[in-house]
């Protein structure tokens, strides 16, 4: 198929081919043919980054027989770089350093594409096209004449447009300040870093290979980060923290109202998460051996009031009514150096778009993680904190609403509650004809009922029940009719099992009891259970009236919460509607992903600006509707919805009638301002 | 002319005329008619910018009968204005709440006009068009509603669409950190600053009508600084202090140098020389009463070492060859926070473009002033320091150089010399006769031969002469025959005058002698200001002849130098070529202008990056026809060139032999790079 002066290639998978003279660098052919292969230092066999793969035989399909000759012999630069990063795998080659000879098909990998897939090591399979905001790019410099007066940044804008095509290059100060001596300390061989095609923000001597970005989910509680490397999207240290801003107030209100009891109490509260912040950097950094000066990159996510405090601005206005969002848009392009992080001062920084008042960043970023903006399926997203975030939707519509669902899945105002650490309660079953429990406690492997459990705790002991605990307990006690439909225990139980003990005028069960310590759940705690969890459900269902739904395809729990309940308890309690429960699932702190998609890819943080702006944004607070499907919700798992799925599963108690005293005086809780 | 519904405007100077329903607000009318009125507060009768004069009586030029019964009487509004402002002047006229009744001539006055004409009060009148870059914009705001969560910033920005017609404005984060205080403590009414039509870099509560910026010239020796209010154009305050870098060197090598010798010494100038800025800031926010957080912008210009230490770029490039510049852009868009002025942190600052490594945004502020670039005449520029630079050109061309003139002209090198202070001599006559001289000393009135002289001078004394006594006692000594054209003191004179006295092998001409001080005028000193004026002139030449010009139209002579010298005895000596006297004028601080002009014109600094780059560089210290231009200029006014116009207002001695000595001798200096 060749003749004397021409070659074949064939490029794998794209498929794309052409004729080129021999002699012809693998990497030029790639270009002319517009097949996606990577290079830093372009073309100067320096970052390794451009490798291919020749594939030998006869390739009928392509027409073409493929064989090691067809391409030089290994050049002066691959061993040079084979000798500074180890040997080239078997028939790998740098196409940079590799010209054709005669027919050949050459295969791409995908760790040298530009534009590659990202697959996250998740059951749902998400693809990212891997397209950060910050590149780099080497060049040589020409070395400056009298004669031409053109300044070092002129010669660097000319060296980046012939060599990369890169024109109209703004650049930081910075740049300009540092560009001389890194010029002549490099020999005239710079890198430098591209902020968005179009402004130069950083720049090296010599060759640089490795940028860095930090995703960040500032939560009230917790801080995550984790750091990635912007050219193959890989995550190479994550870390976490306790948020500092505890000290100020334990829950959201109680941080905003200490900003209205003490003036600059907000800016102590933004310095005190960026100092965490930069802890936290530090730590990555370390873990990675990586200098924070090549962090290129932060992107933010956060619920409304920890986005604000972020970027100092001052939460107040969202600790009441009508509950104003300073701004709406994503945080683009500020500069690290505006929010004293200690990565390198150019860098860039992006917070995601809040949604509304009580629908923040940490929402954009789940909406972003799951995606269910893409498909035809419903999609219910919930992500439980003392707010509940709840979003609902497919590609033709969004909704979303926040729904105060109080603090008690988190096992505050539970009397035993406490937060999932060791010696924490989290899974129980209870005999529905001894009405006997057994349970598991965080840090124990073993069910309270199997040998050596009492040994294997003895350590930290048993020393309350954390969230996932409390859902199954309760609703443990509803299959066994501890507790009727309406979440009363019923007292008359007490003459069968010494677990159920008077309490005042109501009952408690006993779930736990020794020398030291008896574990109780009262009347008050299932109260607060059901109020919690009559919210949710009542935000859920105002979501699926608004869109015209009586059932929907697919829930994706979010945080932490989401991660450790089992989905089936939290639907035989009604926490969530009637679903298949194949398809009802963790999204593990899908805030969080979605900081990360942000990072590495431009494409995403567009595509989310863009996809909040059609969100709809549904008030729990004023809808009267709301008090209704709260009404309705009180009742376990609810008075009126059949949940016919979760029946084909489990065998839930006939239902009672209903009780005054359970469904309507249940305290309805609105959101409440904060006043000083 | 009009009928019963309708009321005919003409608007005066444009011409534009147009029919509006009786009841049209009068701006209304201009807007629809495209007609330039300015105006803050969009129409609500709070920044009075809106003014306009109704002209009464019948206009048969344009067919209109224009009576005040034709506007609607004096508004609420305007009588509000008028208490708080004092009283319109007859005639005049709020156009925002003034409705048109019947048909009306209205002259808009230059001060109500968005783009109007600023006229510098020199001789040479220049006109700038007022287009600052930071424009001031008041609106209402919409207050925040549960039921539509848009944030605060977007209802601002909606606003902003509404009423201005800015579109897609981004904004600084600064912005959206005091935007809810702002919007409340104005009761939704906000001032906002919009950098460039595209960006919204401060917030202000309520109506706000100043912002204000500075124009700043850095020099080696004196940093100078107007405040400008951006509204008007108006220069409030100016103020000028020492640089006080002067403690790391007097002059620029010697800076260099001393970042050479010690690490960090840019960064402790840079430190001393914003310090200075900071200084000058409270110095002219104080004398003109305005805060500084009202100012919005800052431009900048300096030679390229001081340009580069403003900014922060290490200089050190600039004290040896290649002399390359770290950037030939201008500076633009720099935050203040980013080079720690204490201006408002939002405020941009803007650097004038270097040319070359010699030729700094000075020069192109001194280009912008002067305008060469427009006019066909040819134009030399000429700054003179311790390098001179050098511009040539007219519309077609512009060249540029810098020649290394040294210190001489400022008194350094000379044995008498001195700053030009009290006590120095800045006027020279010698009778060519009796060859006594009498002078004038700077801070007294009267020639030295006037009675009263000796008390007049006593309190500082007759103390050293600065550079343009120099200038004119050399040339008064050619005049007086004292010295030949090759600058050699006739000691053959000692016979006639005992003024001339031996000094060593050569002589020296005894200007000044009293009990405490003699002045002389030494070979020495002569052969200073010889080489000083060869540089000058030959760079000048040099110029001339890649332009291919044998005379120039007009020469302007810009900095403090220019601003005191006698351009006849300048020429006398050959610093300049022939031209008519009255064409060679002082620029005054011409640099300064330039950023000033940059500070009030969008279109200027567009004008003058555009400028720069058309310049043509000239590099004396390789060009080897400078050499010859060299030799020739030793001599005065010069070895060959005649000089005719000069000549026809001064006699000039006849030449004499070339004398091998003076012009072959003369030591040639090149512009030397430092080393540490």
């Amino acid at each position: 198929m060749s003749d004397a002066d021409d070659a074949l290639v064939v490029f794998t998978p794209s498929g794309r081919r052409g004729r080129f003279p021999v002699g012809t660098p693998v990497l030029e052919a790639a270009r002319a043919l517009g097949v996606d292969i990577d290079s830093v230092c372009g073309g100067r066999g320096l970052c390794g980054r451009c490798q291919v793969d020749l594939c030998e035989g006869h390739f009928s399909k392509h027409g073409v027989a493929s064989w090691a000759t067809h391409l030089t012999a290994k050049s002066d630069a691959e061993q040079a770089w084979e000798k500074r990063r180890g040997p080239l795998r078997d028939g790998r080659r740098l196409s940079c350093s590799t010209q054709l000879l005669g027919d050949a098909v050459i295969d791409v990998p995908s760790s040298s594409q530009v534009h590659r897939q990202i697959v996250r090591k998740r059951a749902e399979v998400l693809d990212i096209e891997l397209d950060p905001i910050v590149r780099l790019y080497y060049v040589e410099v020409q070395e400056p004449d009298m004669h031409v007066p053109a300044s070092d940044l002129r010669r660097l804008k000319d060296a980046l447009a012939y060599e990369w095509h890169l024109a109209d290059l703004e650049n930081d100060i910075r740049v300009v300040q540092q560009l001389q001596e890194a010029l002549r300390r490099g020999g005239w061989g710079v890198t430098v870093a591209v902020y968005d095609d179009r402004r130069i923000i950083g720049v090296w001597p010599g060759f640089q290979s490795q940028v860095y970005g930090m995703a960040v989910d500032v939560g009230s509680t917790t801080i995550a980060a984790h750091l990635c490397n912007l050219q193959t999207g890989e995550v190479v240290a994550s870390a976490g923290r306790m948020n500092p801003q505890i000290r100020f107030g334990e829950d959201l209100m109680s941080r905003v109202s200490y900003i209205m009891m003490n003036p600059g109490g907000d800016q102590a509260m933004t310095r005190s998460v960026r100092d965490a912040l930069n802890e936290l950097t530090l730590e990555l950094a370390t873990e990675a051996n990586v200098h924070v000066d090549a962090i290129l990159e932060a992107t933010f996510v956060g619920n409304p009031i920890m986005q604000s405090l972020v970027f100092g601005i001052n939460p107040v206005e969202l600790g009441g009514a009508p509950f104003a969002l300073a701004t709406d848009e994503a945080i683009d392009g500020l500069w690290a150096t505006e929010m004293d992080l200690v990565i390198h001062p150019n860098a860039r920084v992006y917070g995601l778009p809040c949604i509304a008042g009580h629908v923040g960043a940490d929402t954009a970023g789940m909406i972003l993680s799951e995606t269910p903006y893409l498909g035809e399926e419903l999609m219910l997203l919930v992500d439980v904190g003392t707010n509940a975030e709840i979003v609902l939707g497919n590609r033709h519509r969004l909704l979303a609403c926040s729904s105060p669902t109080g603090p008690a899945f988190e096992g505050a105002q539970i009397s035993g509650g406490q937060r999932a650490a060791a010696g924490a309660i989290e899974r129980v079953r209870i005999d529905p004809l001894t009405l006997e429990p057994r349970y598991k406690v965080i840090g124990c492997e073993l069910w309270s009922d199997e040998p050596g459990f009492d040994d294997a705790v003895a350590p930290h002991g048993v020393t309350g029940i954390c969230g996932s605990g409390i859902i199954e307990v309760i609703a443990e006690m509803y299959l066994a009719g501890i507790i009727n439909q309406d979440g009363v225990v019923q007292g008359g139980l007490a003459a069968r099992s010494e677990r159920i003990v008077a309490d005042g005028r109501t009952f408690s069960y006993v779930l736990h009891c020794n020398d030291s310590r008896t574990l109780a759940i009262t009347q008050n705690d299932i109260r607060a259970i059901q109020l919690a969890k009559a919210a949710l459900y009542a935000g859920i269902r105002l979501l699926m009236e608004q869109f015209g739904a009586d059932h929907v395809d697919r829930i994706r729990l979010a945080g932490a919460f989401g991660a450790h309940i089992d989905v089936k308890y939290a639907m035989i309690l009604g926490l969530i509607p009637d679903c298949d429960l194949e398809h009802v699932t963790s999204a593990g702190n899908a805030a969080g992903t979605g900081a990360r998609i942000a990072l590495l890819s431009r494409k995403a943080r567009r595509e989310i600006e863009e996809v909040v702006l059609r969100v709809e944004k549904v008030e729990t607070a004023t809808e009267p509707r709301f008090q209704d499907h709260f009404v309705g919700a009180m009742a376990i798992p609810h008075r009126h919805d059949p949940f016919p799925q979760l029946r084909t599963q489990v065998t839930l108690p006939a239902a009672t009638e209903e009780s005054s005293a359970a469904s309507r005086g249940g305290r309805r809780r609105r959101r409440q301002g904060v006043s000083p």
